[in-house]
This record gives structure tokens, C-alpha cells and sequence, in this order.
């Protein structure tokens, strides 16, 4: 662990300084990078319980799958941002698959499972932190469910085109219809239907693969 | 606070055997009994942060609201469960609205804000029951999600049927459509369509306010 990986740790882990030294040294020595490509699973059904992933650069997104194989997109997780579901065997009584796919090249350090669920018992800053995480991602979850049940489908399209287009730092997308349905849970065909009433609206223009966003302004009232 | 009331909370509460003395006797001093009539809100958005209540006889529905007034279910509470949202404002990071509807008269145990609040702060085994506990409506919700996003409606509606007989251990619901449409998070003319498809089925026998299962077999193998 170098120096500068050192302090980002102790920046971001609101609990180091609660720690012991023996504690802050197993930790230090315990944790380990790992490096993701896009595409890659950061967490699958195969791979249930590495530890905890901080993310040290990059980007990834956590979903669900339905029976039938339909995504729908719950958060997505940056710089300094903790994955809390690669380490769901520890937290009791979560009983839910979630997904963690990568979205660009993504670093992380990893705290191995049996590290952190040894310090928890021992440390309630640890808990704390767990307590916040959990609240925090139940919090995301809470806002795509009322997104997804209550919002009319414009609403959501809108709004999905304009934080990947925030996210991307871009008014070009270059997205297919078929992964914002996935993003969204619903059907290809739907979402094909409503970007295309959004170019003859003139809030964007279509091409193969990709989204330019030509009228924000007007998207923009559509955005919840 | 009776022996009995007491038994129950020591029964109920894992945390308990955690405390010292004075932590214990504290908490028993402080915790009330509250009394809430059928249809009354245990959590509104004027009663933000009373405490947690633990239900010792009753039964409580957890719900969200949209902006244009629907409802959907979150989960059920009853004996022995403990109402989380009713303390939110002690848990950093959450930020959803969760109502709380008493659907049967109910007793519940209030162990108030602060006092939980001071607890926490320095039982580990606190934090971890609280953990716990959200873990366990986090899971909840996630299925409602599922449900409400990948299931079709009649099998949601089949689904409702089924859990609201087994909780009523009755065959003969007392409901309205109304009140199933809130409870998914759809409209009554949704629910009444289907019901009526289901009662051409032979499923159930609808009448005012009534809704008779017939069929449980037939209605049990749409259920998910």
C-alpha cells in the first residue's frame, strides 16, 4: 500500500480513525487493488462475497434481473463510492441478488469479507458505516421504484437521457435502445417508440447507436 | 412496565442481553405502550421521529405515496416486528417518505428517539440490530420492486389474494377494489377487470365489498 493509496483510504473510510493501531495495520495490510475492464462482473452470482469494494477510480452499475431476464438499473457507484452488495453474505437477512457490472475501466481496493466482518464485531464505527451505506443505497433503491412504478414513461426517458448525458459530460450518447431498456426495465420497443416521439418533439436527434440531445431546455421539463 | 411486558421485550429485543444494568434499566423506564385504533397513522409526515415501536399485538401496513396520491404497499408488520421508519431521522442517510397505517387495532412498545439514539452510540450490538433490520426491509421492498416491475398483474393480483387470505385465515376477503389498487400501486379499474376475469375463471365470487376465493388451486398457480 503506498502512500498516496494510504490517504485516500483514511480519507474515505470514515471509520479509520476509530480503529486501533494493530486494527489500522491488519486493515492496511488486508486490502488489495484489483482492476475491472468494461463489461466485466464486479460481482455475479458465481462470485457472491469478495469484501467490500471501494472504488478508486472508474465506474459500475448495480441492477436486478428478472426471471425472464429484464434489467433494471438501481445505482450506479464513482470515485470514493463503497460497494456494499459484494460483501452482502455478512450483512444477515439480505436475501436479494444484486448485479454489479463494469461501466468504464474501473480500479478498487478491495477489503477482503473475512477482514471486515472480523473488525465489525469488534469496532461500532464499522456498523455505523455499514448502517450509512445500507441506508444510503436503500435510499437509490426507494427513488427507482417510485421512478419506475408512479413516474409516466417520458418522465423517466427524460430523465435517463439527461444524467447519462450529465454522467458522460456529453450531449452525444452513444447508447443502443436495447441497454437503456435494460437500464429502465422495460422493452426494446418502447423505448424506441418514445425517442422517436422525442425527435419529432426536436429534443433529440437519432442515429445508428447513438443520441444526440439537440433541445435540453425541453427535456428538461420532462425531468423529475 | 409487567413482568410479562417486560419478558416479551428481553424475548424480542437481541440486543438486550447486551446491555449492562443501568443501560437496562434505563431503557425499561423509558419505553411506553401505545395504543392505535384501525386506520390510524403510526407514521405520517407530521410524526416524523417518535422512536421505534415494537408491535406487541396488532397489525401495521408500511406504504408509499406518489406525488399524485397512489399507494403501494411496502411491507406488513405484526407481533414481535419492529417499525424502522418510525426512528429514520436517527439513521444518517435516509431520505424517503415511508407512511405507516394501522390495518388491525394494535398495542405497540415505544422506545423513544432519544434513547435509542444515546444507546446506539455505545452498544455495538444496537447498531447491529438495526443493521439487521433494515437488511430485512430492504429485502422486502426489493421483492415488491420485482413483483411490481417483472410480474405480470395477474399474477400480482393472484399473489395479493393468496397472502391477504393466509394473514385473514380466511377464505372470504372484506376489501375493496379500491383499496387492493393502493395497495399495488394501480388503478380500481385495473383491479376490477381482473377480479372479474378471475371470477369468469372460477376463481373467486365477487360481491359488494366481498371477494370470495373459490379456487384456491387454480389461483395458487399463478401465484409467484
Amino acid at each position: 500500500m503506498k502512500g498516496k493509496d494510504l490517504a485516500f483510504l483514511k480519507d474515505t473510510l470514515s471509520f479509520w480513525k476509530d480503529l486501533d493501531e494493530l486494527q489500522q495495520r491488519t486493515l492496511e495490510e488486508s486490502i488489495v487493488i484489483k482492476n475491472f475492464r468494461v463489461g466485466e462482473s464486479m460481482r455475479g452470482s458465481s462470485d457472491q462475497c469478495s469484501g467490500l469494494f471501494l472504488i478508486k477510480s472508474g465506474q459500475v452499475r448495480a441492477y436486478i434481473i428478472s426471471e425472464s431476464g429484464r434489467e433494471i438499473t438501481l445505482y450506479r457507484l464513482f470515485e470514493r463510492d463503497v460497494c456494499i452488495f459484494s460483501a452482502s453474505c455478512i450483512m444477515k437477512n439480505i436475501a436479494f441478488e444484486v448485479y454489479v457490472e463494469v461501466e468504464k475501466d474501473t480500479q478498487a481496493y478491495l477489503i477482503p469479507t473475512l477482514v471486515f466482518q472480523n473488525l465489525s464485531k469488534k469496532v461500532l464505527a464499522i456498523q455505523t458505516f455499514a448502517n450509512d451505506l445500507m441506508a444510503s443505497r436503500f435510499t437509490d433503491v426507494m427513488w427507482i421504484m417510485e421512478q419506475a412504478l408512479f413516474s409516466s414513461f417520458d418522465r423517466r426517458l427524460a430523465t435517463f437521457l439527461i444524467e447519462q448525458s450529465n454522467i458522460d459530460e456529453s450531449d452525444e450518447l452513444v447508447i443502443t435502445h436495447e441497454k437503456i431498456a435494460n437500464h429502465l426495465g422495460t422493452a426494446r420497443e418502447v423505448v424506441t417508440r418514445m425517442l422517436k416521439y422525442f425527435q419529432e418533439e426536436g429534443m433529440v436527434n437519432l442515429s445508428r447507436g447513438k443520441i444526440m440531445i439537440v433541445n435540453r431546455d425541453k427535456l428538461q421539463e420532462l425531468y423529475s
